[in-house]
């Protein structure tokens, strides 16, 4: 907890801090118990934590130097509850960074991984603020206490604010994208330095040759690359979505498109996250025991990664908000309406009806790793498991159940499903986007390798239940191609595992890992690292408590 | 690194270690470097290593406590190479600890886990043993350097040398076991306890109630409950070999045990970790951002299991001796011999060719959750791959590939999931025989939810792919009931998960957990564990830099 960069603003005025998450509620915002009530005589509010797990936590930054909170809290004035309002509310004195009276604030304490960044709590004991600190644009207070909303499209701001959320959620995209790219820069140049076994006693062969090894790193090498190049899309667009909402006016469909980048990163940034831990995990594994040292690098990437599968949204829950954006369209797809999004995500349900008849044709390896046929196959999944979340939500429904749990009860292998591989198949066309870009036909050559890569063995990690559960694959020749396929894509590319990592790994002193660096001198930096540690070669300070007392002449005395 | 609890004997006499890894060289112990060179006219063995690749690494306790160690080096008699032999090597002074003359003993450095025990590393520099302390039971020398050994039959001593080493495989199939049974503690109760969302606004429930989270940790629960049940079983069982080989001689069979003991923890031990792997991450998880906090106590499970993956022998490397293993059984199903081994594991296979003849005929989810059902689809899977594997590397072989490359060459997707079918085949048969010595019925009820759960989650997990593409299952059926058939599961174990957790989990100063405490006093715990620490409510020492200057007095002059 050295330094909290991310509240550090160029002209140093203010560091700030965002409040919203209570110990007792995290995903569940509307049940925040931080209260905000009126005072009409002194026209301010008293901000309140009624007990421990309605202290504020979580807050980057607040534990060591934020000077001020944006503080979410439930309104009441006049004694009605008027909802979650955001409040700008002074922590500290600027001048000593000691906390006003009326507010406990503290550090959360140590963390699995990412203790470079401090993460806070704040209880408040009836703390006043003024009536102005009321972040008033969605409701504010007349100084005679009563509560006025000049919005009336209230979805309208609602798309609007979803989409700037998003911004937190592309970042993790990003930063998943970079934590997995430091893992196989590791592993694969480990893997091409590392030799075991041989054919004969005399020659042993560098571990990347092994069929195993193939397999360990290279579907996850391809999907680092989707990952990261669906990042470098995906984050200019949210950033533009922000800049036209907040300065350009011109577009009618602001909020649809807030919507919908909500929805495509409350997809991405747990399919991200997941997907890099695997990847992580994968790595440190694939290193065997010196990649079990704190200087191979890996295992705290493991620990900085896993924060991501929770924050901004925990994984599982966000994920549902991706569905519940999708199945707003079965209807119209029911009607036959043309569908059309402002990032065109969803216009291909437009065809749900044509897709939903297709059926796994694909006779061969290399039909299989054609872009048509995987495109085709990802689109059929989006509309198999839209259709059957839709329906079988709707009968649950009409059979009484309360849609609370209905809801609930069609997330495992439907609704949860249904968001990966809409977000897969987004990520899959961003890919074929960039591969069409490149200029080199040897380049594309390789890129389409990693994309049928990406995409064939996510259809074997996610997707295999439900392609013959829907009658898509009928017999044994799709799992067979799909097993095929993997492993050949795994040979073909090996060779170029190295130069792939090279046009996208971090200089050595950014890798700072002893067995992943450029020059790929592993041993040499292996033994440097050991022999040169004062602590490794030193002598226990409680080496008199174990030695063997029988051979001491004090002890035969 | 503070003790090396597993080097201390009780009387204290001597600290031993073993050396047999080198930093070049880990699985493949032919490679190793280490020399061993006999000077006839001192009697002595001149110990060394070339270079620091052929350093002994990774030994435990030998960074700080150890005096002596058995060293495994190559034995060189007049110029012959004899192959790898052990020898006692004294390492240290006793009464002071201090390395002699002709070592560099140090420390491999910090760790990703499993810091509490020292792992070091050892460079000989010519250094001299006399010629007694070479280990002379498979090959001594003479006085005057002739290479000598007693045993003729090397394949038996071969198998019962290697059902000794099994005991470090066994040991972490328990630790895993009590891993994922910590992890599982906190994490159920934790969701007993926190309450997010809920039908309605004043109405808040558990989060163990929603389908995503049952989804989340019962189909581990179970798997937890499985391997510590194989756990209790492989041990004592590995423990009986070693007595009987080393004291009772009237097992005729006594090296087919070992083979046998050997092969079964080559595949119990990487599935154990893995599998406890995934537990512990799910776990971690399912906890939140709470669960991150390193007070929750799952980060550093997750950093200790990590080492089980690895050592004993590489997970992906040391499952390959158990398919080599059952390999040997084919040709004699194509004899239909009569198949059985000491411990029975294979003595299904007798019927492989009836076996190999079923097809998926279960029609609902009850027929699924048979135990006699799914007994029947693991056999068919091991019959299945066995024979995939063994015919395509015969076919291999037949067209000329070198055998190694055609071993190396049919391990994804044949020869590893051989390995893992087989060993849950056994681990299922394990815990019914538990399940049947259960008094009560309603908790056999139970127990037999958990094996069903982990039979069929299982098969999701790892052999979907292989049951439809050998023709076990040929249409939507499978895939729905499977899913079904866990969802169902699921449901129906929920209530029960805490009394299964309150059954096998530690006490809770072991557990020393904030959030998995059997009182389940979260929130209480979390309050205290980051109010009482003074670290958290304190200022950072470096907050001078990072205060707004533009406020101070001081800056205003």
């Amino acid at each position: 907890m050295q330094c909290s960069q991310n509240t550090v603003r160029v002209r140093l005025q203010i560091n700030g801090t965002f409040c919203l998450t209570e110990i007792g509620h995290g995903t569940n915002t509307k049940g925040m118990q931080t209260t905000a009530v009126y005072d009409i005589e002194n026209e301010e509010f008293v901000i309140n934590s009624s007990c421990f797990e309605a202290a504020k936590c979580w807050a980057a930054g607040l534990s060591q130097t934020a000077s001020h909170a944006i503080v979410f809290a439930q309104l009441i004035v006049k004694g009605e509850m008027k909802g979650l309002h955001g409040f700008i509310v002074p922590l500290r004195d600027p001048t000593s960074l000691i906390p006003y009276p009326g507010l406990t604030i503290g550090d959360m304490g140590e963390k699995t991984g990412l203790n470079g960044i401090d993460n806070g709590f704040l209880v408040f004991h009836n703390y006043r603020i003024p009536r102005k600190n009321l972040l008033s644009k969605t409701g504010g207070v007349t100084l005679k206490g009563d509560y006025i909303t000049s919005f009336k499209d209230s979805k309208k701001k609602h798309g609007v604010s979803l989409g700037h959320l998003s911004i937190g959620r592309t970042y993790i995209v990003c930063t998943a994208a970079a934590y997995g790219i430091k893992a196989l820069t590791i592993a694969v140049r480990y893997a091409a330095i590392r030799k075991q076994f041989g054919p004969n006693e005399s020659e042993e062969v560098s571990i990347i040759e092994y069929q195993t090894h193939q397999h360990r790193l290279l579907p996850h090498l391809a999907c680092a690359y989707a990952i990261r190049i669906f990042g470098d899309f995906i984050l200019p667009s949210c950033c533009q979505f922000i800049f036209d909402s907040l300065f350009d006016s011109s577009d009618e469909h602001i909020s649809e498109r807030g919507m919908e980048i909500h929805s495509i990163c409350c997809g991405a940034k747990p399919l991200a996250s997941w997907s890099i831990r695997d990847v992580i995990q994968e790595c440190r594994e694939a290193c065997g025991g010196h990649g079990y040292l704190k200087a191979a690098g890996i295992g705290d990437l493991r620990d900085n990664n896993d924060a991501n599968c929770t924050f901004e949204g925990d994984n599982t829950v966000i994920i549902q908000q991706t569905s519940n954006w999708l199945l707003k369209f079965w209807p119209l797809v029911l009607k036959q309406s043309r569908i059309s999004s402002p990032m065109s995500s969803v216009d291909f349900l437009t065809s749900a009806t044509e897709i939903l008849e297709y059926k796994w044709e694909i006779i061969d390896v290399e039909q299989l790793c054609s872009p048509n046929n995987l495109i085709q196959i990802y689109q059929w999944l989006v509309c198999y498991l839209l259709r059957e979340t839709y329906e079988k939500s709707q009968k649950a429904m009409q059979s009484g159940i309360d849609p609370f749990w209905v809801k609930n009860n069609h997330q495992v292998f439907l609704a949860k499903n249904l968001s990966i591989a809409y977000t897969q198949h987004l990520i899959l066309k961003q890919m074929l986007d960039f591969i069409d870009k490149a200029g080199d036909e040897n380049v594309k050559k390789v890129l389409l390798r990693l994309f049928s890569l990406y995409a064939i063995s996510s259809l074997e990690k996610y997707h295999l239940t439900t392609l013959y559960r829907g009658g898509y694959a009928r017999d044994y020749l799709a799992s067979l191609l799909i097993q095929e396929s993997m492993l050949k894509l795994c040979a073909d590319l090996k060779d170029d595992a190295v130069a792939l990592i090279d046009a996208v790994a971090a200089p050595d002193f950014a890798i700072h890992s002893i067995l992943g660096a450029s020059d790929g001198q592993v041993y040499k930096r292996l033994e440097s690292a050991i022999m040169d540690s004062s602590y490794n070669m030193g002598k226990p300070s409680w080496w008199l408590d174990i030695v063997n007392k029988s051979y001491s002449p004090i002890s035969k005395l």
